[in-house]
């Protein structure tokens, strides 16, 4: 806003404030202050109540590292799941993105990111030694390392590959593979050439 | 999500009224969540109080319509502006656009929309009345109409103009023209003939 004052300190601390919120930008957060001002009862109220509640209640799930109102979090806890498969991933978004894929039904592992030593990122800023003991512990059968197909994602997974050498467990990645829906003529060599490398039978 | 519950209900109501925000959807409304819930102490506090706050102190002036944490507002009670000017816009967000420009510093008066049959918008569901009172009461030598350049704001520009004849104050609008940093080329030909026909001496 300009520097002559138009409105209560207030209002301008929760423009600043919105546009903190990944998706939105300075412009996007006055547009969506007045929008929460103008639907106070169907919005501002249940928005702001529902952030209080989630200040009080969120916390990180002391096994996975899942993001949840309980801990252990009800994924660890939801006994329809598979609990001798392992899937890791770096981040809960990650997570959930697997989750909305509905393909396997097994518990999970959260790193909190991936080993990189150019941002003084080591083993023990992540959740890996955890990840160990829980395979350690016994019953798990498989480990699915979901982390991100990037330089950082593929050490951390030979990092972990390692970790687990001594166990039973089986560790296994993502296939690499033609995106479905994706046209061959827009994709990058490197998965052209995993995708052929990985052929399955028709 | 999918039907398979992976967090607790708080944080999906959460995310749900977070996707009700102009600007963010359903998919950067998650992503929106779980920045919030990680940056706890430096984003999710400060909004969720900064909305309690916004619930409890943000009110709409009784005199323009500005929304604001006082009553008379800001704005109305700013004495360095030129009480005598009014400008009238559709709403408080083109009041915050006007007050960006900085180029007049007078005292405003928001519609709170136009006036339109066809949704069944007429004279009574706006401020009109509110704004002839402020300029019966005298002192007001200008009212500024920047409505939008719609049929339905030039249509209530008109509207307005027939109300306030009998009154000494003129009514002007918003000169219409090329956009600055605009290219002829781009512009549809309405906006060229105006600029043509209000050009100026240079």
């Amino acid at each position: 806003m300009s520097s002559k004052r138009i409105a209560g300190p207030e209002i301008e601390r929760l423009i600043q404030l919105l546009a903190k919120v990944p998706g939105l930008g300075p412009r996007s957060a006055r547009r969506a202050a007045l929008h929460l001002i103008k639907k106070k009862e169907q919005l501002l109220i249940p928005l702001s109540a529902a952030m209080g509640e989630a200040v009080e209640k969120v916390k990180v799930c002391s096994t996975c590292g899942n993001i949840d109102t309980a801990d252990p979090c009800t994924v660890c806890t939801d006994p329809r799941r598979d609990g001798s498969t392992i899937i890791v991933v770096e981040d809960v978004a990650d997570l959930w993105a697997l989750e909305r894929s509905a393909a396997l039904s097994a518990r999970y592992h959260v790193l909190g990111g991936t080993l990189s030593p150019l941002d003084g990122i080591g083993p023990d800023d992540l959740t890996i030694d955890k990840l160990v003991a829980r395979v350690a512990e016994g019953g798990v059968t498989e480990v699915v390392l979901a982390v991100n197909a990037t330089v950082d994602g593929q050490t951390t997974a030979h990092y972990i590959t390692d970790r687990l050498a001594d166990f039973e467990a089986r560790v296994t990645r993502l296939a690499h593979g033609v995106p479905v829906g994706g046209e061959l003529d827009y994709l990058d060599e490197g998965t052209i050439a995993a995708a052929l490398k990985s052929r399955t039978a028709f």
